[in-house]
């Protein structure tokens, strides 16, 4: 609909995920009439991101170098590995300040639906660093959904045998959330979980 | 909390319209994952039009070059101008089909709220192109809200003495919509402008 290249930037834009038709239309008028310089800065970040960013030879974080700034941080603790399944779920436990041991980024969740098994996530190289004996407690991280559950029950199979303290994050109640709006699988986990107050 | 470049990106791509925190990150790691062909393609179509777009001379649309495709092209009627607040807006006429005329894009609408004055939009240059007296229809095309209708009013009373005759895109029920859902407004217009049944 539009001349050449402005239609060609909608298209583009619109391969982007969550990115609809319109979303792509109002994207490509903002970009029309912002500020070139602007512009060829994402442009040139989009260059440079493909260009040095690779993923982390050891735990699969996104990285700038051969391994990423926490597998390189001497002062993290070598012996737990917090397995998630994506770079951003790194970001967010950070964020939590919890924890200071190293990471395994799965690169996803088990998932027969989109036909996502075992061997397309990184489990073989987890598996490998934990064969020198360093690594005693792996904590599954993975997301408490159908997929992340799954991923979870495998891992657990496949690493008690092996004399590790394998742990999963605790389900419960949200913080700041209503109790009255826990939907009940969360209520129930979180009854199974009580504590006793000290 | 990413990793230099990558929190680069999710920086920039934040910046766009309807892009928040959460989906800048998700676009970042769809493009960390995504073949470096079509991310260099997304970064050299942002370049390109930079450089190549530019708004028509004549009618304010899109272009490729000084004038835009539908002001060059011979067959459009020169005497209707369809008047519109954005490009997006001549795309969305042509897919009716229904118009042979040419457009005037204002860039925008009045909105005293947002400090936009019709000084602000291209109603200079619509005076302009009517100077000559070969156009004797202006349609006015703003958008059926609080903003359009000011600046339709607006351009009514300035077109009104020049003898031309000023036209408004009919207000009324949706095609393929139900009565039941319209408001009361868009009900009350399509009485106004109920029409007799041959």
């Amino acid at each position: 609909m539009y001349e050449g290249v402005v239609q060609d930037l909608i298209d583009e834009l619109g391969r982007l995920p969550g990115v609809g038709p319109k979303s792509a239309q109002r994207i490509a008028f903002h970009l029309l009439q912002a500020d070139p310089v602007d512009v060829r800065r994402l442009a040139q970040v989009l260059v440079e991101v493909k260009e040095r960013v690779r993923f982390c030879a050891v735990c699969g974080n996104v990285a700038e170098e051969e391994t990423c700034r926490i597998c390189r941080d001497q002062r993290r603790d070598p012996s737990v590995i917090c397995v998630v399944e994506e770079s951003k779920d790194v970001v967010a436990v950070e964020r939590t300040r919890e924890f200071r041991g190293r990471y395994h980024v799965l690169g996803g969740a088990i998932s027969p639906i989109d036909g996502i098994g075992p061997d397309d996530l990184r489990i073989r190289e987890l598996m490998t660093r934990l064969a020198d004996g360093v690594v005693t407690e792996v904590i599954l991280a993975t997301d408490p959904n159908l997929e992340g559950e799954a991923t979870a029950t495998y891992l657990t199979r496949l690493l008690r045998p092996m004399g590790l303290r394998v742990t999963r994050l605790a389900s419960g109640l949200p913080v700041g959330g209503d109790l009255e709006y826990a939907d009940e699988v969360t209520l129930g986990r979180a009854f199974e979980g009580r504590r006793s107050v000290e």
